[in-house]
């Protein structure tokens, strides 16, 4: 609920995220070899992040998933995001998370061209969360952690609960849902949404 | 809205389809052969109608999709229900379409044991339906063809509208969506959801 106990609605843009994943400084160098860094394939929507030309494939004891994408810069702890589809195609059930929350999530083994990283976590479904800039965080009296909905039109005309609010120098305005939030939606990025505080 | 003008709500358990076909007499002999007849595998909640043994492989011009299975017993006119999610790993962007509709669809090329169908069209994402007996319809006032809403519990809440009631002496009752959408709201199959007249 907004400022002043009144329910606000705005419309924003969403992105909607395909598979991808983030690796730590150390899984990098095992994967692409000492030294390695990451190298800008195409600037995404959340200020100093990048789809890199780098790709892994994800091993899992009841599958293969290739060409999984890394998302730069490196990060602390290495993440990867798969869609429930995604994950039911290699037999993962992982949790629903928001990033960095990795704590009991099933691991994996990553393959790169220069080697293999086996991790004991870090695979999850990314819960829908709004990124939003401080200004406009409050402008709508939202905060980091808050929990909104979002409402689609169209043919599939959806209203997604539980979106969380992301906000911080860091984040730029933008709603993010995976493939199967899309599909189901029947969503596309670029598309506008109802966001309901 | 149900009858005298009032929303009504009520629970239902979903069945969640995943990727299948339904085959013509012409295709079924095309691909298994003079005179060969589905075999049943396994029943499934709408009345007469099961998974068959027989699977078929999908060949579109960007991809091959493999052991889809059919759904019995043979209809009029062959049809394939892919997710969204499905339907782009082949290259294929389907309507949403209620079951039976299928002018104007993309096609592909089935392939089975005994040899392959050319299919002109019949390629559809199923719009999410409600199947109700005549007893059910008729208590909560809902008729063909009506729409109405249904709305989940649990971490990925979501409220689906655009829901199409199919009811008649052959339906059963079950709310019926892809796995894009059980995916997308946290559901398996026998999970129940509130329907909104």
């Amino acid at each position: 609920m907004g400022e002043g106990g009144v329910y606000v609605e705005f419309s924003i843009g969403i992105g909607v995220s395909a598979r991808h994943l983030h690796l730590c400084q150390k899984d990098m160098a095992k994967l692409f070899g000492p030294g390695a860094i990451l190298h800008i394939k195409k600037s995404i929507s959340q200020p100093g992040q990048f789809a890199a030309e780098e790709q892994v494939t994800l091993l899992t004891e009841k599958g293969r998933m290739m060409k999984l994408r890394v998302i730069g810069p490196l990060r602390k702890e290495t993440q990867i995001e798969l869609s429930l589809t995604d994950a039911r195609s290699v037999g993962l059930m992982p949790p629903i998370r928001s990033s960095g929350d990795v704590l009991g999530t099933p691991g994996g083994v990553l393959i790169g061209p220069a080697g293999q990283a086996n991790l004991e976590r870090g695979i999850i479904v990314a819960a829908r969360h709004l990124h939003l800039c401080p200004e406009t965080a409050a402008k709508y009296g939202l905060s980091d952690g808050e929990v909104v909905s979002m409402r689609t039109k169209g043919e599939r005309e959806t209203v997604f609960y539980n979106v969380v609010v992301r906000t911080g120098e860091r984040h730029a305005d933008e709603c993010h849902i995976d493939t199967d939030e899309a599909n189901a939606g029947g969503l596309s990025s670029g598309d506008t949404v109802i966001i309901i505080t």
